[in-house]
């Protein structure tokens, strides 16, 4: 094995972490990284917090937890691996085992020879093709260039308003981050929900939050043109005709697998876009592997293949192909439940495994249920979690689960994600053995009380009906009677204000007779968060009621507009 | 069903929920609950923190998230549920199913009869029987009256210094309420380590971090006597001689199970002295269920019977056997798997699953690791964790984990209980799927990062050896080398000083000829987390020497005095 050629074209996650492993499972093998951009192992993740001035060192996004600049001399000193930077890979010659790169400072060229390969070329920003793209003041949020543009725009006070095209995870950074500097900022979404990994609720939640926060969403939206002045950007105009004036554009509407050099050397490149790999990724030359943003990987719940671009993964993505670089077929990546998460001010949203929308899309027969509770006991100051969770019908695996609120969301998804990559059983997380103390938790743990309504909802004990139904049932012929089961002052501080009947949980025993004769009539019972809706609901049910149901989430979960 | 008569003895927490889930299965039962004390439902966890003044609202310890006080009056209105407070149950009649209670404020007895019967009596602190027990200023801090009197005595400001005996999870509380409210505090403890659940070395960190905190440990030290003068606490004598004047002791040694009324009447105690119950939370009758404090529950890990007094088991276990006090044969409990978690000031302390100790003596073949490393980038200011993981050496299923530190102790701990309890191996945890944003994590999480620590040693990559072993090893006959490969800043500002060679990563390759000639002498690497330290060591081999070894968790995990 000792002196094995490992080349590596890509410097920013996936490859210097392939070309670390590497060097680690051989300390005798040559290992070289090409990398087209001057900087290398970017913390790219961060810029959004660099720009908003969350840190001010720009080196804290290029340095090792101890501060040396992974620059080309770190590499060599600290790992014995050649990193050129402002270097291109212009062609694969599998035959001949080599590499055509060439030096982007002196345009000349020259051929590296390999004898495993490893493509880390990672993934594009994509630009909508419409008239303006080019003004000033248009950016995406990717490179290192992008991130020093952006925040000089901040820091220049210069920039007044400011137009995020996407509402996916970056397009949501960048608005927290330009807010962050005091930037008037707005958001437009071609989709009718922003953060697409969500369920359509869970988003307006999110959503309504960052209404909140001063921050304009205009969604069913796409660009239709930038409008600019000698040059500059001065206006986006929406494909509804509204024209928003601006500074500044960050476009964020996705990114595409940069597999063109894979495909030139006759590569298998999948249907997404990305480099076919096999669970050692290896393409479809056992001499060349790839890994990050440039492949396509599998969901592991759907089989399906799908483009992941994420830090995390590329990560993990490499270090097997690193290994295997080496070693041929040691180390293996099955695939991805697409785990994700972002925050935006004191607000988080995240998600593991398929959300509703997912799951009835790849054909699963499933149960959902919403779970409104805060994270720690309010002496603690607890915050709410908003959790929804979907679970197969059959076996009750489950299968997804969101979460969005100012709580912990992280720790929420963490546990999913853990939970699904086990393949457990909402049975399985009914008796979690969590860590509790009242400084990290409820003694219920907000995801063990969303195990139970889901249990509960399976044993058809909790009928639920979300709120979007609810909102539905309210315009039609013969809406159902919206029971409101709280205490009157908190019905004075805020209410949904449908026509709903106050009837607070303490005294509904005694006050049975000002509820409907008919006891076919659907009675919809909620409270704040819906656990004095579902003991109203299994009380209506003894006394006779035969259509009784819980709205779950309650008020907290309720996305329209209230009266107070 | 309807109709059913079900008793529950004890109305703190397993009492209480079972009560809520019977009547929530069957709003037609009548459900009752005896509570010895005059409060309900106490969130007795929260004790430490209105203790130490997190917050000052005392109702909010006796409260339901909306404010509502849970009284007698709120369980009958709310909950339909007749609850007794002040009245203690004095003995069961299994074969006229009936219970004989007395009430303490008129001492009138009665009986009353059940179909159904729960047992939720709690557990009782251990105090030691010392001379001097009963003096003034000692307590122990388990029930409203044990807080609020030493919330009384934080008030008054009239304590200057109190001793806490026992370094359990409520001891380490007590002190943090404690010195938070202004109180010299001292701990006491007979083991030779703080919080047993913790390896030794795991709990060395902690202490040294407590004492940091000017708290003064004292270890391998029981109580000889309480020293008092006119009945109040003036001091207390350890066995080691040693007298420490106090005005206040809390004694937090333990609890034992209170299950002398199910003993009595007949029912079988296990070998823990808890009641024994099957995994419906039935005991030896049929008719009688058993939940939280007073029970002994299976260790999923190790199939032995434990004694595990945690307030959220207590209500799992309470929601079980109320849902099977009225359907008989429903929801089951199968047991823990230890999990438990304390804050102290700025750092946590988890645990799940078996610790090395516990593994060895349950007979495992294990393989442990230590991962120092934070728990976000430092630009999002990331603070330290370490983790000790352990692992069965032949299937690589994870048997469990422990995490201390300033970092997000809590999240670890819940990855880690979750793929404990889902059975999930090494390999499952090598390339997890979790939540990655920078305010939120590692691009390879730090859970995440310990299996792929855990998966090189098991692979034979990471020849680790402990801090421990280390210490003992430089005491020896031929101590092994001790090669810190950090930066000379680093090394100045802290280093071991054990005689070790510095000789940096990034100049390690061109200066071996400074190392040991004799290819078999040990060697052992280390770095701030010894992370390069594993580098370091994988070119010594590669560069022929034979006995290299690296010094898990490195200087962040090193519990012993340094020389900076």
């Amino acid at each position: 094995m000792t002196g094995r050629k490992i080349l590596v074209i890509g410097g920013s996650a996936a490859g210097p972490k392939a070309a670390a492993r590497a060097r680690r499972m051989d300390e005798h093998a040559e290992v070289t990284i090409i990398q087209k951009s001057a900087y290398l192992s970017m913390a790219s993740c961060g810029y959004p917090y660099y720009i908003g001035g969350v840190f001010d060192d720009r080196n804290m996004l290029l340095c090792t937890p101890t501060g040396v600049v992974r620059d080309p001399e770190f590499y060599l000193k600290a790992k014995k691996i050649v990193a050129r930077v402002q270097t291109e890979a212009v062609a694969i010659d599998r035959e001949a085992k080599k590499v055509r790169v060439k030096d982007l400072k002196t345009s000349q060229e020259e051929e590296l020879s390999y004898d495993s390969l490893i493509l880390a070329t990672g993934a594009t920003p994509i630009r909508p093709p419409v008239p303006g793209n080019d003004l000033e003041g248009i950016t995406t949020l990717q490179s290192m260039e992008d991130a020093d543009f952006l925040r000089k725009a901040c820091d220049n006070k210069q920039v007044k308003k400011a137009v995020v095209i996407g509402a996916g995870l970056i397009g949501i950074e960048a608005c927290e981050a330009l807010r962050l500097s005091g930037i008037e900022t707005v958001i437009v979404e071609k989709a009718s929900q922003i953060l697409a990994f969500l369920d359509w609720k869970m988003a307006k939640l999110v959503e309504n939050y960052i209404r909140s926060q001063n921050i304009d969403v205009h969604l069913e939206n796409g660009v239709e043109a930038f409008l600019g002045e000698e040059g500059k950007l001065k206006a986006v105009k929406l494909s509804s005709g509204l024209e928003i004036a601006c500074d500044l554009a960050v476009v964020a509407v996705g990114v595409k697998p940069n597999s063109a050099l894979a495909q030139e050397a006759g590569l298998e490149i999948g249907k997404t876009g990305g480099v076919l790999v096999d669970d050692y990724m290896r393409t479809s030359d056992p001499d060349i592997f790839a890994a990050g943003d440039c492949i396509e990987v599998k969901n592991l719940l759907t089989d399906r293949k799908i483009h992941a671009p994420y830090g995390d993964l590329a990560n993990l993505e490499g270090r097997v192909a690193g290994e295997n670089a080496i070693v041929g077929k040691g180390a293996t990546f099955p695939g991805s439940i697409q785990t994700g998460i972002c925050k935006i001010f004191d607000y988080s949203a995240g998600t593991t495994g398929l959300s509703e929308k997912a799951a009835r899309q790849n054909g699963k027969d499933i149960v959902t249920v919403i779970n409104a509770s805060p994270d720690k006991p309010g002496f603690m100051t607890g915050r709410l979690l908003v959790s929804k969770m979907v679970a197969d019908r059959k076996t009750g695996r489950i299968l997804g689960a969101q979460c969005i609120g100012p709580g912990d969301v992280s720790k929420q998804i963490a546990i999913w994600a853990t939970a699904i990559k086990g393949g457990l059983s909402v049975e399985d997380m009914v008796n979690a053995d969590l860590p509790y103390a009242p400084p990290f938790s409820l003694a219920i743990d907000h995801s063990i009380a969303t195990a139970h309504l889901m249990q509960n909802k399976m044993a058809g004990r909790l009928k639920g009906v979300s709120v979007l139904e609810v909102h539905d049932k309210l315009k039609s012929e013969n809406p159902p009677l919206l029971l409101d089961v709280r205490g009157p002052d908190e019905y004075d501080e805020i209410r949904l204000g449908v026509g709903e009947v106050l009837i607070p949980l303490g005294v509904l025993r005694e006050r049975l007779e000002e509820l409907p004769k008919n006891k076919e009539k659907e009675i919809i019972c909620y409270c704040k968060i819906s656990l004095r809706g579902y003991e109203a609901a299994l009380v209506l049910e003894a006394n006779g009621w035969k259509n009784v149901r819980v709205m779950e989430g309650g008020i907290m979960a309720w996305p329209f507009p209230r009266e107070k």
